[in-house]
């Protein structure tokens, strides 16, 4: 039996990491489950999941929650995402929180010797290298939940290191792959939010469509899996069905593909080393659409431009880009700039910002604030 | 160091294999090469790998060696197949001989308890129980050389065979995967050895147009991965990039893939558990032809439904498929019969011959003796 905690649980991959939970009642206990605001959906899965503990973090809603846990007799204690992380005992914590606010329990989890599943990809794209050294420092295994980074993981199941020629990271493209450069200034929500392959939050709905999120998991594959970032590359294979593949010095590619689901690498992400079989994953290869590649067009999809040079540049620029997409894309979400507007945003923000070499947690903190304060300041004085 | 020894050394694979070797003369050396009757290629061999010891079937081709070896004063001493085996001390042995004759080396090789890197997947088929149980006996290694079976070996490292749900073996569909059922009739010597993929021998050629050698790696996967037949399946993957897969009980499918390369799977088997870089196997993806699956033919190709059936009813009608099919081969590939009677041939063969349930390896001589007789009788009968 694994115990589990999971932060998050309201979210896409919360969710649906609780379904994996329920399906193998056997193999996964829930420990504790935190929220940020969804009181409704966080009272059913404490009826159906009977969590031990729990948090919300908008406290208007704990009151409601209490008196129906009291009417229920449900025993379920309230403790604070920090005490829950530090006072629970499980086995891993999946962190499926949204944005840059997941990196400081990241932090405090690999602190307590925990494993992690990691969905909060932001934490490693903030502060990969003090996450990498204090993981290694506490023995902890950060396991990824994306499903680009388990199927590299799965893929190199058994390999070793030094025989890898580079990682081959597959894009769907997102919604505007095919989209002319010249109509990116005309893109609206509903088109951004709607991905044609994958199901998932807003937040990261849109990362796809700028392809900020392939970005992201390229600063996030070079910290997990301690490659160099000449041999990380990205390809676009609209079909979404190989999750991404490792090619080996002798001219062999593994890749690993499925129909899209992410209850697969949360699964992993919980089950590894062993598997635990999945109904409804048919994979007909007979009748999946044919396959194939192409490059990725860097011109329309400023973004990993971006984040290329982030990582390359190191220091606190990839602190500085995530924090400003995050500001950006909350900005866009609720109209108050456009599509195109978002890399524009980032690119000026990471040029503005004081540069520092080897930023430690504070200095994340203070420049995630000076992000949070400038951005609006420049959109609004524009 | 490891030292290698090469049977069948001037047939395709043979060749192959010693370019590989002479790609990595720091980690590769030959000990012996041997070969049917190619005196002049098995000469050049000599100058160029510098093996200890020789073997040649032809025993009139012996002499012109001799002469050669004797003017260069190279020290290279000859030696019977069998003395080769027993009397030649190696780390690994490739069997690359063609055909139901490989068998008889492969016992040999296993009984002194060297690795071996099978290419003669006709020994498997003609006596799986007892190669796998020899094996086992003597903790012997059977790396597979065929990219089919490389590839399955490949995406099962670091994996638990509990987890496999299926085994998915690709198939370029051979040449004739567009040609209608009843334009078979009409095909041509020339048609059948043109495989659209890979460049291979004349015999595994035709095997690979009438599917047959599908249907041996289907009997060939089900001995070297100990899996249930149900759990073994064939699909068309027409661009042969994809060279096999295995899909677990989670869903998630582990492909190998590379452009079309026999030097991939031939080195891996010598190398293992190392990876060597090879030059010149360019796998540019964003160039690659779209890639799709198709559902195999059987009444176009039944000998594919012939190696099911064999390995179902199992004893003695696995090695009857083989030995009639090589004969059956051999006759078509001498114009004495046509392309649609092999597999009437072998079916005949299989359902005429007296049923053995576990036929030992004497059997098995006496079979392939009857099977030898009984064909070419039955044709010119006809």
């Amino acid at each position: 039996m694994k115990y589990i905690g999971i932060l998050g649980s309201t979210g896409s991959v919360g969710k649906q990491a609780l379904e994996v939970v329920g399906k193998h009642p056997d193999k996964f206990k829930i420990k504790y489950l935190a929220c940020n605001s969804n009181y409704e959906e966080l009272i059913q899965q404490i009826i159906f999941y009977k969590p031990n503990y729990i948090s919300i973090k908008k406290s208007d809603k704990k009151q409601k929650i209490k008196e129906f846990i009291n009417s229920k007799n449900i025993e379920c204690e309230f403790l604070s995402v920090k005490d829950l992380i530090n006072k629970v005992k499980v086995d891993i914590v999946l962190n499926a929180i949204s944005g840059y606010q997941g990196l400081e329990p990241t932090i405090d989890i690999i602190n307590t010797g925990t494993d992690i599943a990691l969905s909060n990809k932001e934490s490693i794209v903030q502060a990969g290298h003090i996450i990498v050294e204090l993981a290694k420092k506490n023995s902890v295994n950060i396991f990824p939940v994306d499903s680009e980074h388990s199927a590299i993981w799965q893929c190199l199941i058994g390999e070793k290191k030094e025989h890898i020629k580079r990682i081959i990271l597959t894009a769907s493209g997102g919604p505007f792959r095919e989209l002319s450069r010249n109509k990116f200034s005309k893109i609206t929500k509903e088109q951004a939010l709607d991905h044609p392959n994958w199901s998932m939050g807003e937040k990261i709905s849109i990362d796809s469509a700028t392809m900020m999120n392939k970005g992201f998991e390229l600063i996030e594959a070079y910290w997990l899996f301690g490659v160099d970032l000449k041999k990380i590359h990205i390809i676009v294979h609209p079909q979404s069905l190989i999750h991404s593949m490792v090619e080996y010095i002798d001219g062999s590619i593994k890749a690993q593909m499925s129909i899209p689901s992410m209850r697969i690498p949360i699964q992993y992400a919980f089950s590894y080393p062993e598997r635990f079989s999945i109904n409804n994953i048919d994979n007909n290869l007979e009748l999946w659409s044919i396959m194939n590649f192409e490059r990725v067009d860097l011109k329309k999809f400023k973004c990993i431009k971006l984040a290329y040079k982030a990582i390359k540049l190191g220091g606190s620029y990839p602190t500085v880009l995530n924090v400003s997409n995050d500001i950006a894309v909350d900005l866009f979400l609720n109209d108050k700039i456009s599509f195109e507007m978002i890399p524009d945003i980032i690119e000026k923000t990471m040029l503005k910002h004081n540069h520092i070499k080897n930023p430690n947690l504070l200095d994340i903190k203070n420049l995630t604030r000076w992000v949070k304060d400038y951005i609006p300041n420049m959109v609004l004085n524009k």
